[in-house]
């Protein structure tokens, strides 16, 4: 199963897709789409919509796991993430990718195993579950890549209690 | 020029066609676009969108004005309101449509020539304006077709400004 992690935003997108090989999780991309401050906020929504757009064509994923919402942040901030996380889940669902979403609590959770988790803790249970030998940067990658290990750890959980039922 | 207002949402989003013609203003069509509660949050986006599409093909206004932002709701709400926002402005920007953005103060001043008018007045202010018999039901409609009213004033204002230039 392949998952695309998401950690939105408008000036600065990171993602993650990986891989879940039975308990394995391999990276297989990485990085952010980036839009520049002085550049029309439409035209800014309609970059990381296509940029989306782009990378779900390339890497075809069979789930995208997105962060769910956040408390701490001002009404300003909420609202202009919002209207990023819109065209990103706009384009998931066109193309008929299932989307989970995920609070920063329950990602934290269930990558280092502690909800209230240093934001350097998850980076560095992210390098160590993919192998990878740096921690991804900026940290909106790295927190990317958490968000689709959550997803992947969710899915495990999700799978056996399944087979459970099944018996 | 025919003008789209907006008032964006994800239960509902209002919307008003009007065109500008000299100093008249002429309804052309107005409504709302609505979502069932119980949908997935996605296929809501997807709603809003698919349907965003089929009014700009429909009706082409030469340009779109949005609600800018309240500061007087919570995180949630802004958060939610900006997913809808998102995927309203992906729809003109990707149309080429020029996209204004008006806060409920400068609505206010616009329509009724006080930014802290109520409600009621802004709505019949719509109403006379417009020449209609009734204000339009529910609030949402009237209130995207004040910003579509704001635009149009905010416009004729500009073509003023640029006719002094001129000079």
């Amino acid at each position: 199963m392949r998952i695309m992690g998401i950690d939105p935003g408008i000036a600065i997108v990171g993602f993650g897709f990986i891989d879940k090989e039975g308990s394995r999780l391999v990276p297989v991309q990485y990085g952010c789409i980036q839009t520049e401050a002085h550049t029309d906020n439409a035209v800014r929504l309609q970059m990381v919509y296509d940029a989306t757009v782009q990378l779900l064509d390339k890497y075809k994923p069979d789930a995208v796991a997105i962060e769910k919402l956040f408390f701490n942040r001002n009404v300003t901030t909420a609202f202009t993430v919002g209207q990023a996380r819109g065209v990103l889940m706009l384009a998931a669902v066109q193309k008929g990718i299932a989307i989970a979403e995920y609070t920063p609590l329950q990602v934290k959770q269930s990558v280092v195993g502690y909800g209230k988790a240093e934001k350097k803790q998850v980076q560095e249970m992210v390098r160590m579950l993919l192998h990878l030998s740096a921690a991804p940067k900026p940290d909106d990658v790295a927190d990317a890549l958490a968000i689709a290990i959550c997803h992947a750890h969710a899915s495990t959980l999700q799978q056996k209690m399944n087979e459970v039922t099944k018996r």
